[in-house]
């Protein structure tokens, strides 16, 4: 199929509309013409990397899509528009293709965001890059946690991490493979709830986030070498995902350092406690309060109840 | 080596700054605000088919950002900020990735646009994916070609098609294989000379323009359709890349039909040629009036001298 066949089959006639984009597909460039501040993220997702080679179109369109637009929940900004460079191996299956545009279709529609521009190519690999363009007057930050700010997460931890061992052949981060998946952690692991609503709305009530992209820890660590704080966080407190609390510390660990959680983490004054826990209320969005934020210089420490714990875990690393 | 290493150690401390740019790498978004439309687009280039796999890491920065660049200068804009998605084997040379970075900087550095946010992953395949955006207050589009204008093209055509023999394993778009290469073919394929500065000075002389990325065959055509209009082309006007013209219809095939020249094509009024031409001479731009538009329906018709000649080529396929 050539590239312009492909483009008009699949990628046109969503139903999804901007007044700001004057020019979509179909030119050099797209245009795009708002006076406020535009956020811009940008995620690949590789075959037998970030999914695995028997993987549905709607599955990649997935884990592709959503890590993206979480980082647009990050700062609180409302979806706009975004690109798709998609590279193919010849022989892929029109069916699986359909399935993937349908996807990728349906998530626009539902998160209101135009596919405005991208490019396709061949590849031996299967490789998506999603570049989300989305718009915030006040756009919330990693670096401007404060000292007495609470720490909160939105949803639960670690499902997306314990369903790693049942949807992939690569290397296994738990040691309890041979329990039967929750439904609930495959969900979490191929379509994460972005709380890309709740961002918005809780955004006047807080100093500070990060979405959870590469576990708990590494990103929390983030938000405090980024501000220059210290943050103290209870592993009690971690709302885990369904099946993890009777795994001891192998549920922990998934929560703590598991990636693909794709969860709001932010600080807020505690006097803004009532406006945040209304707002998710009104949203029926789950939030947790797991820590708080001390002045410092950017080192985290775990407790149990009053236990200072070790935790010796890292972060996922992409690279 | 891990992320936040490799784009600390690579890919910061350049000398390229804007005072749009309220953030850039180092959130999970970067952060824009202008006024001024804003243009995007995104180029991927892949291993084995966009580069062979032995291709330097300059040479493969620049085959993913010079054709993205393009696509700015193609609708007259002013280069402002791109993004990198990387994709690269875990076994990958720091001294391969330090010279890619290094021809990045120095790209960003001549052509004054910041590296603003990115991506990387593994891959078993190297892959680059370039989302570049400019701004321009009255872009040019490729639909507004009018009945009468003059068409032009800048710089010499067919030499990058001429070198792929010399610089792939791929199939080979030539039968003269076995000659030398040229040098400017080389440089035509690996560092083509984008004009952009050219592009924004003659914008406000010209109706509609298109970068020369698939061939000129396909991307005049893209004109003629977008516009509405029959176009004709002479072909013993086209500027041919050096030691083409001996070539007879090889020559003019590989001008025609080949592809990466990345060269600005674009349609006038007839009443701005000394102004065209003033402003080429003032950047010591190479410039050619290679055709007419006509009233039509978005056809295009060749002639060598009066005499109407039909080319059985296709332009490139990139799916």
């Amino acid at each position: 199929m050539r590239e312009f066949e492909l483009i008009e089959t699949y990628f046109t006639g969503w139903n999804v509309r901007s007044d700001n984009l004057k020019q979509g597909i179909g030119d050099d460039c797209l245009i795009w013409q708002s006076e406020k501040p535009l956020l811009v993220s940008v995620d690949t997702a590789v075959q037998a990397v970030h999914f695995p080679e028997n993987a549905t179109g709607e599955q990649v369109a997935a884990r592709a899509f959503l890590p993206a637009l979480s980082d647009l929940a990050a700062m609180a900004a409302k979806p706009e528009f975004f690109t798709l460079a998609l590279s193919l191996p010849a022989n892929t299956d029109t069916h699986w293709l359909a399935s993937f545009a349908r996807q990728m279709q349906s998530f626009a529609e539902q998160y209101d965001i135009v596919l405005a521009g991208g490019d396709t190519t061949r590849s031996s690999v299967v490789t998506v890059t999603v570049s989300v363009h989305g718009s915030c007057e006040h756009p919330v930050l990693r670096s401007k946690a404060e000292p007495g700010d609470d720490l909160w997460v939105s949803g639960v931890l670690g499902g997306a991490a314990a369903a790693v061992p049942f949807v992939t052949d690569f290397e296994t981060v738990t040691d309890f493979e041979t329990a039967g998946a929750e439904p609930d952690w495959l969900r979490a692991y191929w379509y994460p709830d972005i709380p890309i609503r709740f961002a918005q709305q809780v955004r006047p009530f807080i100093h500070s986030a990060i979405d959870l992209s590469d576990g708990l820890m590494g990103d929390v660590g983030h938000i405090a070498r980024a501000s220059g704080v210290d943050i103290e966080l209870q592993i009690d407190a971690l709302p885990l995902a369904k099946g993890l609390s009777e795994k001891g510390m192998a549920g922990i660990q998934l929560a703590v350092s598991g990636g693909d959680d794709y969860q709001l983490c932010f600080s807020a004054s505690a006097a803004k406690r009532g406006q945040i826990e209304k707002t998710a209320a009104q949203l029926s969005q789950k939030v947790s309060r797991i820590g708080q934020v001390k002045e410092g210089e950017g080192h985290l420490s775990w407790y149990d109840g009053n236990q200072l714990i070790h935790l010796p875990w890292q972060s996922y690393q992409h690279f």
